[in-house]
């Protein structure tokens, strides 16, 4: 699969009947709608977007021109990562992802929200640490005590149940660049494993799982990307291997 | 009932088994919630919150202390509109309110993503005329254009259907107030019945519609209190009568 981010003036790939995912490789919001899709073990390709030059043609299929967005259907596509994750997990229910219970349902919601706050400190901590202040660190640790908590309190090996469901493919993208930020001189941002024992076995529990793991890139992979991003020039295309397997070689971008 | 809103130090009136809903009398994003507990006919009950002055337990519902709140059972709640909404669809389905097919699901929620935009200009233009755009006054016309030609392709008299659904009372609350602006000075964002012919039926017909019309607020009533905020004292208790009916005479607070 080529890695390769398309940008403006690039032309649309042909449509071959697959359900498509617009994504960008290091966008964990992408990555979420990624992991359903591998966990429903639906066929589908990904057309990954350069999104400091977005191809004209994203917004006939995103308005808003954010991923990810996914084409359903020949031209026609819905966006934003929840709710093209619902739609697959309503449309394609043999692997369902979801409680069946309506109250746990909005008990999943509720957590992916509250955990998202921890999100936010890392992305202050690996593009913006000059904006970083003691209140983002305190929203961080806060994020994570919560998981530790609700882990303890639903004792089983994940999130959904003994196997991974949406809310655990949902919050994964963002624990899996957490780990960068040690890498990114964030040392007091590692996940400790004497504060946080349920998080850690989390971590390496969903590390193994089938959908994460053919997507899963190395906290040093995505500190690689983030110092990229943040010496002005993000390196969408550092994984792409494209060029250098094919016929006619060329050099490869770096 | 009350329309008084509790602020810091003002204690939780006691939980009588109903569900109870930590809303605010002019927030939009309550009013989704309102509309659609007033839609499956529950019993609830409305616990309005000062949101310059909020009360400590509101925190215990809610730790992102935003409303509308969702206690479901003594002390637990769940939290945003949409999420709210959702739980109350699936655990109450006697009036389902979301079509049945998943497709058809996602594009509402992608209709209402996409009509935001609108919300965001009128949020502008009310709240901080100072910092109003062109661009924003675009994305406003953008937001009506997408509504008339989405009424137009659905063929229905509300989005939903013939009937009211979840799509018609998550943008309603925002188009109420979309009607406030010709009294706040803009009068170049008045809908204009030759250019939007159908948005104006619809919103004629949502004013008829029993759910939204025992909540509905008047045009002067959302620009009273949009003139009370924008002038650095929210006057939250506008439309509290509750001291004057009741049996130790107090002076009405304005």
């Amino acid at each position: 699969m080529s890695e390769k981010h398309l940008k403006a003036g690039d032309p649309l790939p042909p449509y071959n009947g697959k359900l498509r995912l617009f994504a960008m490789r290091f966008c964990p919001y992408a990555e979420r709608s990624v992991l359903v899709l591998n966990a429903k073990n639906l066929q589908y390709d990904l057309v990954f977007i350069n999104l400091d030059s977005k191809p004209e043609w994203l917004f006939e299929f995103n308005p808003k021109g954010s991923v990810p967005a996914l084409e359903y259907e020949q031209g026609k596509a819905i966006f934003d990562s929840a709710i093209i994750n619902t739609y697959l997990d309503e449309k394609y229910p043999e692997v369902p992802l979801q409680a069946t219970d309506p109250l746990r349902r909005a008990q999943d919601k509720v957590f992916v929200e509250l955990f998202l706050g921890a999100h936010s400190s890392f992305y202050v901590a690996a593009f913006n640490p000059d904006g970083f202040q003691p209140s983002h660190l305190e929203a961080y640790s806060k994020g994570l005590e919560r998981l530790e908590k609700e882990l303890e309190v639903r004792g089983t090996k994940f999130l959904h149940s003994n196997e991974p469901g949406l809310v655990d493919y949902t919050i994964w993208p963002h624990l899996e660049r957490f780990e960068s930020l040690p890498l990114l001189g964030k040392a007091d941002m590692a996940i400790d494993g004497t504060k946080y024992p349920r998080v850690t076995s989390y971590l390496e529990a969903m590390k193994q799982v089938p959908a994460v793991k053919q997507y899963y890139l190395s906290a040093e992979t995505h500190a690689k990307f983030v110092e990229s991003k943040t010496k002005g020039e993000a390196n969408y295309n550092m994984l792409d291997t494209s060029d250098v397997c094919c016929m006619r070689p060329r050099k490869k971008k770096q």
